[in-house]
Order: structure tokens, then sequence, then C-alpha cells
């Protein structure tokens, strides 16, 4: 009997990943194609079609292709389409779905956001299995999270809830990308951490080796290494992140009451240097009844996490 | 044959008042006995029963009852005990639905908090009929709230989901009854519009009827009224207070993308006052893709709406 097999999609700004995933999680193949090459969705998706074709060739004979899961910035699940992204070429809404269903008409094809995808894939492969109440929070570039109740996902109404990273935490905070300000991305994700080292070079007379780095080559990592040395402003720029991550923690913990929150991420790679200062503040603050009730853990996926989530919302759709 | 009615309680700091309402929201009948009488929570629930069963009587030979659904202030849907209520006389943890199975010993038994068993009640009986995700906001001495999404209540890992009252929304605000400081409540509740008035007294010159009120007499009705006469102090009252929580509604907006939120209690019933300037300051705050999507609503409950939704839970559950 042929093995039955999920694929997964990554649409980054960048690239493009994508691989074969059996239910128990073992990764059986995989491939990529560039994301922005053509100017035409349409000769995007006709070359990843042929690539994914090419490497399902190599394990053809021992599987059963059963659906297609695409991880995408702004995914909506409802309407199947990429919605307005701005790290994409291809503008206004993309009915991904629709047009992978022209190259594989019998297969199902389902897509959501990173984040949500991320969620699921905890959920069918990493530490969030057989939880029935949790919350994802992705640390990247800016800050996703899925939010699991009752064993669903939250996709709300109109397919975007789980936004935490838009959650305002500061009035007339931090500049947005979104045109707001304050939102918990503009303090708690790679971009975040960069900014606050510079408030605290700003404002604390500590030498750092982080003063000799102008802003534009500065990354999180470096200033993550530069803790792990001992730099002072580095070790308060930490510690802030994990204050503004723990408050709104806290927040979110009134809110769905999760089982665990899970961080997954460059930024979760830090270890202690975020943990400890998240976990402190999202105690401090929490309403007496939720106190160490609710596990912060570091997400159990990996490498080609995004590929993962994106398989599993495959199996997470046919369990339905 | 018989109609089938569920029988809804909702015990109070001082009243506990009780119906039967069949599925369509036909109230049948109706009591109460008084909550604190007595010391033994084991002689309140003998005349609890005592008191039904007599209204019983009235409807027994046209009526099947078929559940009894309990609204309860810390009410644990999970366990089914009441936890810790700091507002009855019986402390620590009180397992109501065991108690109650003594007497119906053939009938389900159902227990969750205020604010849950009004998110049901909109959903069986109110505005919220046929919405999948929604939230319920409660405007009492405090603010409960419920949230709906994928059609089920989040009562999260524990049983203690919805406490958007005790998000804190200005860190180091003001003293709240938990112990913590800027939780919303402390804002946005009746006892939170009679706080900002005084400071509104205190920030600005304006004459005002409500400088002649001792705040020991003072209630968010008499603010309310003194708006509805023109008095600016009472005005900017309530617009601070559509502030708060229209600042609070957009974050939850973004967390679980409901199709409407719904207001219920007291500080609902002021009408524009409230909602006016709740929906401006939720749109103002709102991360993009959900302007305008996201209906702010007066509930559609009314009078006995607790009863309605400690009966609602009934007919929830057995849909299940």
């Amino acid at each position: 009997m042929k093995k039955q097999v999920a694929l997964g999609i990554d649409i980054g700004g960048i690239n493009t990943p994508f691989g074969f995933i059996d239910k128990e999680g073992n990764y059986l193949a995989e491939g990529h194609i560039e994301t922005q090459k053509h100017e035409d969705i349409n000769d995007y998706l006709k070359e990843l079609h042929l690539a994914i074709e090419k490497v399902l060739d190599t394990i053809r004979n021992s599987v059963e292709l059963v659906g297609i899961g695409i991880g995408a910035p702004n995914g909506n699940y409802y309407t199947g389409a990429i919605e307005f992204a701005p790290n994409l070429r291809w503008k206004g809404v993309l009915p991904l779905c629709t047009l992978m269903k022209e190259y594989y008409p019998n297969l199902p094809v389902f897509l959501t956001n990173d984040a949500n995808a991320a969620a699921i894939g905890e959920m069918i492969y990493g530490g969030a299995k057989g939880m029935k109440d949790f919350v994802m929070v992705t640390l990247g570039t800016g800050l996703g999270s899925g939010y699991v109740a009752n064993g669903a996902l939250i996709y709300g109404h109109d397919g975007f809830a789980g936004e935490l990273g838009h959650t305002i935490v500061s009035p007339n905070g931090r500049q947005c990308g979104c045109g707001r300000k304050g939102c918990l991305e503009t303090y708690v994700s790679a971009t975040g951490v960069k900014r606050t080292a510079y408030k605290m070079m700003a404002k604390y007379n500590d030498p750092s080796e982080l003063r000799a780095i102008p802003f534009n080559d500065m990354t999180s990592k470096m200033v993550a290494d530069a803790a792990h040395r001992g730099d002072m402003i580095a070790k308060y720029t930490f510690d802030y992140t994990g204050k503004m991550l723990g408050e709104a923690l806290a927040n979110t913990v009134a809110i769905t009451s999760p089982e665990a929150i899970f961080l997954f991420g460059g930024l979760a790679k830090a270890g202690d240097l975020i943990f400890k200062p998240t976990k402190d503040h999202m105690e401090m603050n929490m309403l007496k009844i939720f106190s160490n009730k609710v596990k912060l853990l570091p997400s159990k996926l990996d490498k080609n996490a995004a590929i993962y989530g994106a398989a599993a919302l495959v199996w997470n759709e046919l369990k339905k």
C-alpha cells in the first residue's frame, strides 16, 4: 500500500520551499523555487508545478498525495486567497487555491497565513500534540500568532484572527509598518530588538560592543550574541523585550486561557535571554487565577517548520 | 406532548432568580430566593430546591424539564464548581453541579460564569443567532466577557477564559479589586464611570451637577442622566470610557476577529453616549484589514438576561 503524504508549501518573500510529509511527520522529499522571479503569478505557479512534479517523481511509486497545504503571508483560509500581501510583488487578491486546483483538480488545497500554519504544525507534529487550547507566537521580522481553542484554530469571522503582533501595547508608541503606532511587533520581533538596543544605548551609559555597529548593519542575532558575552546594553534589551512580551501574554491568557504558549522563530532561540524575562513579566502581570498555570515553551518545530505547518494544515482538514 | 423546558438559575450576590424557558425563548414560570441567607450552602440549596419545585408545580403537567443551567460568579464550566467567588459568603470551591444533582439525579446540570452564560444566551436567544464568531461584553459593577469562536464558547484550558475586564490596559493605572493595577474594568464599568467622573472634575473647570454629589452617593446612572442633560463633565466621562473600551476592543478584534461585539448591561443602556465614542476609538485603533467590518451592537437580551443565559447553556449543551 502506498504511503499517504501531504504537500506543504511555504510561500515566503524570497523563496518558496516545499516538501512531502506523511502523517507521522516523516519528511520524504523536498524542493524549492524563487518566489519573485515572475511578474505574472501564473508563470510562478507554472514553475512551481513543474518543480513539485519533478520532486514527486522521485517518490511517486511509493506515495499517494492526499492534499496540498499552503502557508503564505496574508493567506486567508476562508477565501483561499492571498489578500494584499505587502511582501509579494503580485498585488491585490490572489486566488491561490483556485489557481493551484487547475494543476491538481482532484486534490483538496488549503491556504492559511504563516503563523496559523505554524500553530497547526505545532498541534499535529510539535509540542502541542493533544492540547486543545494553546497559543503559538512566531517571532521573525514581525510577530505572528495563531490561537487554538476547543481544539480548533481561531480564524475569526473573516479569516484574519490571530494578529497579536498588531495589538497596540503602547498608545502613541513606536511607528509600525501597518501605519499605526505602538503595535506589539514594534517591540517584540527581530526588528523590535534592534530598535530597543538603540533605545538602551540612548538611555544608559554602559559601554557596549553594540555602540560600534551602525543601525543599518545591526541584527537581533548580534544583540543576542553580545548578551551571551555579558554585554549590559544587550541584556537590558532582552529584558525590555521580555517585559513587553510578558505583559502582552498576560493579557492574552486572560482572554483565551491557554494550556501553553509556544515561542517560535529566531528570537525564541535566544533561550533564557528571552524566556526568563518573558515568563517573569507574564506571571507578574497575570490575573491570580492563572498564576503558574500556563506553560511558556519553545516550539518543537525547527527546520522546515513552515513546510511542516503547511502540510499539517492538510491533515488537520482531512481529520474534520 | 409535553413541552421541553430548561431551568435557568442566576446566582447573584443578593438574589437567586430562576426561570423555566423553552427552546424558542418562551418564559414559562419563574421564582427566586435570597442568596446569602444561609451560612451553609446545603441549606441554601435545600431552599432553592423547594422554591424550584413549587414553581414547577404550576406548569408540571405541560412541561418536561430537560436540564438545569446555572450562571454564577466564578462558575467553572469544566469542574461544575464555583471557585473562590469574592461576592459569596461560602468560601473556597463549591461543587455546585454535584450538589444540585443530589436533588435532580436524572438531569444534566451545567454551570458557567455570568458573562459566559450571557454570551450563550445571546447566541441561542439574542442578536448572535447564527453567528459563529462574536464577543459578549457585560458591563455591570465590573466588566465580564464571553468569546465565541468557531461556534463554540472559549472556556480555555481551565475554564476561566474571557477575562477581558482583567486585561491590563494602563500599566500602573487604577487600583483594581483583583489586587493589580490598570485593569480594563477599573475604567469601563459602572464603577469605572464613577471613578472617571471624579477624574474629570479634578481635571476640568466646567461647572457640573456632579460636583454636588459625594463619591459615596454617585452612580453611573447619575452620570448618564447628567450627560443627557448636556453636562460637560459627564460627557467627558463617557467619551473617556468609550475611548478606553474602544481601544481594548480594537485589540480584541485583532486576536479573535469577531463578526460582532455585543455590549450588555446598565452602561450599554446609555446608548450613543457609550456606543459612539467606543465605536470611534475602536475604528481609530484597529488594524486596517478589520476597518468597518466588526459590528458593535447592543445585546438583544434584556429582562431576565442572566436566566436566559443559564437556560441557553442547557440547549447549547444538548445540541452538542
